[in-house]
């Protein structure tokens, strides 16, 4: 198989080729030069989608109101892409049956696309190829872009945490509150959704998380909303999203949504330089003059520092 | 003020003055050129100290056993050093006082030292930092260096780990076994102590442990031991140093003492290196060039790859 063209990949998905979009979003997972051809030949095709992250601890019900979440999008005329973000997941692109069954509803839905993502560990990692993923899915058309989080990993909270909305999902119960409290969730989020809310204590929750966000210092004047809902009957769901519209009026309004998006590009830089700085320190700690110095040091012949000064300056060198 | 020189004032501490050794430990623990200052001048002074990694879960009383191991050590004649590692305190060689009250029956002993290290996120950290502390301890003539850890996060593990002897300490019970096998433990333990023995079940523990020993790949021919003791009583305490000794005389009789000692080297080298190349990451990061790649990222005028690039490139320019 001839290696794929990025530029021609990004043409077809255009075009509404969906397999070269699936393709382009493979490149973009698998990281190195080829995340790295796809990056560069998306550039300057247009401002990025509008991100939603959803975020909450396991079995808050964040899929099925993705998927509640996904309708109200189509309803609305709309188009929309999910990306599941799975940092712990060795499964994929691949898990394609997996998400058709997850969202079956939007199966046969063209104007919707589902993907997940895991990371292996490369480069930058799933912090670097989700903002790729979601360039992406812009160029092939797709103005809005979830980004579903399995867990409430470091990882899935950073990735959840940078797009544009954040929505933060727990459940009916004092416990979800203080672990999303501790999670670091309450930080990042833009809209808290108490889910499941058809359960007793739904409102209590909700006012717990209120009581608690008051305490917060609101952030450029937006205080976030917090809403109850019950995904699997849709009721409440409608005015999540309306929350969502919000808060992008609000970003918009204000000269928050730019900000915002320098802040982000500056993390994905700063992510590439380091990911890049660490291969270096990698490469120049595997060679054979590293050997010699380590035994050196090994033998108290020589000390870490020195030892480490000559390798910096090795990779220094042309 | 004048800056204290670090050849001074290892010949100080060499000659038995412990303000000089104690002011050495803070500006290894201080990092940056204080540290590395001191790495310099004390190498090549003799072979490291010989050191024991004690580390087990909060309450297992590491504490008041490397206190009695301490007798022990006194009692056989050798001098010895506590390092007591914890990496989430922001207090550190200033606690004297807890240090004293805590070992209270060493505190007028002259051949016994007793020192709380932190870190304060500097580079490297306490990864790089414990070794260079057991190097001076090591001039100032002390020939066994107890690395006793608060807690049993991955810090403290790896450093515990990367003693020539790691011990593991747990109480009676079911739960501290399935738990030293979750931390990550059982990997790196060489001797394994039931602590509090006079409670139920420390048989039972025992037992559970070497049957979950016996299920592990026995490392390069050492099969770790399993001990009763009671540290407040100083029951079975004899028999753990005497683990130890053993332990030692095992890695000095094969080639391990050397091969451990210079994997060590070479963690050590290369966390210095990936220490460095990450504040050059954070510098080229921030700089002048970088806000203007970033405003253009932001704009998608550029894409981030060759921005990074660009800066990677500043980077290596004299």
């Amino acid at each position: 198989m001839p290696r794929p063209r990025p530029a021609e990949l990004l043409d077809a998905a255009r075009a509404g080729d969906r397999a070269a979009l699936a393709r382009l979003l493979s490149m973009v997972e698998r990281g190195g030069e080829d995340a790295r051809a796809v990056g560069r030949a998306g550039h300057g095709l247009g401002r990025d989608a509008y991100t939603v992250g959803i975020t909450g601890a396991p079995g808050a019900g964040k899929s099925t109101l993705t998927s509640a979440l996904v309708g109200v999008v189509r309803r609305r005329g709309d188009r929309v892409a999910v990306l599941a973000i799975d940092p712990s997941s060795p499964f994929s692109g691949g898990a394609i049956l997996g998400d058709r069954v997850r969202m079956g509803e939007h199966a046969l839905d063209e104007g919707v696309f589902i993907r997940s993502m895991a990371t292996r560990g490369h480069l930058g990692g799933l912090a670097v190829s989700a903002p790729e993923a979601v360039r992406v899915l812009t160029v092939a058309g797709f103005p809005w872009v979830l980004l579903e989080t399995v867990g409430v990993g470091q990882v899935e909270v950073e990735v959840a945490g940078h797009a544009d909305t954040t929505m933060v999902v727990v459940n009916p119960g004092w416990g979800d509150a203080v672990q999303a409290n501790k999670a670091g969730l309450m930080e990042v989020a833009d809209v808290f959704v108490v889910n499941k809310a058809d359960r007793p204590g739904a409102d209590e929750t909700a006012r717990d998380l209120r009581r608690m966000l008051a305490m917060a210092q609101p952030r450029s004047g937006w205080q976030p909303p917090v809403l109850c809902a019950t995904a699997t009957t849709g009721e409440g769901v409608e005015e999540v999203w309306q929350a969502v519209l919000d808060h992008r009026a609000h970003l918009e309004a204000t000269s928050e949504l730019v900000e915002r998006r320098r802040r982000r590009a500056a993390e994905e830089v700063t992510r590439l330089v380091t990911a890049r700085m660490l291969e270096r320190a990698r490469a120049v700690s595997a060679g054979a003059r590293a050997a010699e110095l380590v035994a050196a040091v090994a033998e108290g012949d020589l000390d870490p520092w020195t030892a480490a000064d000559e390798l910096l300056a090795e990779d220094r060198r042309p």
